[in-house]
């Protein structure tokens, strides 16, 4: 059952290829320097290199004493103790030979010590003038007290100059945190490609305004935006015109400047009243129809020289084509994961149409096989809500059986 | 290479267990209404059911011409056309028996006619009067013309009452998409757990500062306040407390009634300027001994009625303290994904300490093995920032050879 698709249709790949050159630009916009508090989730657009030495002093790694290790005996070792450092800004004085400070977890080790003995190996004792003395026992552990135990040294995680973070990593907490400790504020990241939303219809009214016969809710403004998003870009405006060319086009000259990128859903196909197509002709975009359903028809141009991208308008149609086309060229730039794609056995047959790759949505049962969801109508917006996978059926592929594997993708 | 844990120290799990039970009501702190387009990523509270119909109205799936399925012969059907209707607001006339009219994807369907004709499948003849006739050739599918064809009924997707979205579900573009096409413009979902982040030590600087001998930058404020949100809740304050006690009482009245809970960072250990412990001992709150490393001293506490989780202040130990007890109860109310937990294959041979659970930071190796990062210091951010998976060594586990299992925890 193999049916060519026709030739006067573009092939999916063939698209996928077009959309990621015109991303291209919109993927390398620059960077932007951010604050490390606002910078969860962004990429480092350079290396960071560290300009201190962490730890920034020597330091106690244990509550104890600070002590020399050539006053340690090998059996009990006993020292006077000559005050207490705490972890708070502090000068303190050399260690003189014989004798101990107490120290805290942090604090700095002073000139002088080598080793710090942790307070569970000791015991204090006090003359009747004041005076203490500390017992140093055996190591708990049992292992050697050699110089340097316990005593974090200076530069010891990081020296200065030293990389503390490489270019093109997606920013979680303890990457913050490695800045934050090396006292920097702010990190160079690679800035969020900014993107226009544009629906377009004259049938469309925003939800929470009433219809009247022949009016829907627009559904592209609000899903297209929480997918910019989630793909690791910014949506810097969202607008609706009706099918007006004059309205459009005026819009997008206010867009100039402020979007890397235009989304469009609606007026591409071949009815009368198509706005985008309307726009696009005349500027040499291409309109055409791609071999895949849903999302047929797809177009692609330029105004002033930003991009656009436009989506079919039926609501199924447009959030496919922006996962399809779109999404993982948006995620790849802003170092996000990819939605996990890769085959699934059927539990049911499934029908599919000549010529087209077919997008089904699709559910993930217990068992791990898969089912459609719903019809394959692209105006099927519950559909689409209720499915956590899309089957993906080749397009010369008429027909699959239940056990037959499918390619899934993870929504 | 056995050795049980001192029974001073409490299990991990126990404690996890005790985090958990604390965290509880933290977790189910009520619900509120959001508007769709601030929802993306936010967990439905109850059930969403339609207000209305979906698609609203009968409409077309094609660009063609609507005509009464009655009207049409075997071969070759002749009809004239006398109108238009376009994807707009419309309430059209009933369609006569003989005729059709143009219709576009979306538009109303006109009362009397019950099969859309696609535009392909059409000719267009007309007269020197201008009156036009549409002529319909035989489907092109071969398939056969059944009333309703390429009607979209009213209700079709949604009848109104119907659920669009179970509660429970993390929204994502989708979801907010069916919410949308129902005019629906608000979604109650659960309230984020509010955290406050309160670090303290004498010691510590903001990045930014200038530091003395002694001081260090405070990082456990930048990497609690970034694990938090990555796990789904909300920071409602960052504060940092130096060792006073009075200082954190009368931070802690300021936070009741805005935080559900607060997470601190140090002053928990044995040293004698431990401010977290010198005001939840008081309260009845448990300070004592985790057998982990790192993060070996823990506590747990409440001030007024609002939990207090409480973590050394070691950097590390405070990530790693949060990664285990505190992250995973979180991003489960917030339906979020685990970090995935499972077991794999050591390159290189590692070390661990009697009676403590060790969580080695780690690399994953491009053949899938994991090799230690760096040391166990919990003073070493570079080395955890560098890392992206946690190695797990159990506590009676002193080594374990290259080629052996460990249980590996993606960062």
């Amino acid at each position: 059952m193999t049916t060519p698709p026709p030739p006067s249709r573009k092939r999916v790949e063939e698209h996928a290829s077009d959309v990621a050159a015109i991303l291209g630009p919109v993927t390398s916009t620059g960077t932007e320097s951010v604050p490390i508090d606002d910078a969860a989730g962004r990429v480092t657009a350079v290396a960071v290199t560290s300009p201190v030495e962490l730890p920034l002093f020597r330091n106690s790694q244990m509550d104890g004493f600070a002590v020399r290790s050539a006053d340690l005996e090998d059996g009990e070792t006993r020292l006077r103790v000559v005050g207490e450092i705490a972890a708070r800004p502090i000068e303190p004085a050399e260690l003189q030979a014989g004798t101990s400070v107490r120290i805290m977890t942090g604090a700095v080790v002073p000139p002088g010590a080598d080793i710090v003995v942790p307070v569970e190996e000791s015991t204090v004792e006090t003359s009747p003038d004041g005076t203490e003395t500390v017992v140093l026992g055996a190591p708990r552990s049992g292992g050697e007290r050699r110089p340097g135990l316990f005593v974090r040294e200076r530069g010891s995680d990081v020296h200065a100059g030293d990389e503390l973070l490489p270019a093109g990593i997606r920013l979680a907490s303890r990457h913050l945190a490695v800045l934050a400790a090396a006292g920097i504020t702010t990190v160079e990241v690679r800035r969020r490609a900014r993107i226009a939303i544009v629906t377009t219809g004259a049938e469309l009214v925003e939800p929470g305004e009433t219809p009247t016969l022949g009016q829907t809710f627009d559904s592209n403004g609000t899903a297209l935006a929480a997918a910019v998003v989630a793909a690791g870009a910014e949506v810097v405006r969202r607008a609706r015109v009706v099918d007006d060319r004059d309205a459009l086009l005026a819009l997008l000259d206010e867009l100039h400047g402020d979007a890397d990128l235009i989304l469009t859903s609606g007026g591409i196909s071949m009815g009368d009243h198509e706005v985008v197509r309307d726009v696009l002709g005349p500027l040499d975009g291409w309109i055409g129809s791609v071999a895949m359903q849903p999302g047929g028809p797809q177009a692609l141009g330029a105004y002033r020289g930003v991009p656009i991208i436009a989506f079919p308008g039926n609501p199924v149609s447009t959030q496919l084509s922006f996962e399809v086309f779109v999404a993982p060229v948006l995620r790849r730039a802003a170092g996000l994961l990819q939605a996990a794609r890769g085959p699934a056995e059927l539990a049911v047959a499934v029908q599919s149409v000549p010529g087209k790759r077919q997008f089904l949505r699709g559910r993930r049962l217990d068992d791990g096989r898969v089912e459609p969801v719903a019809g394959p109508g692209s105006h099927l917006v519950a559909g689409l809500a209720a499915s956590d996978v899309l089957l993906v059926i080749p397009e010369d592929v008429l027909a699959l059986e239940a056990g037959d594997a499918v390619e899934a993708w993870t929504l």
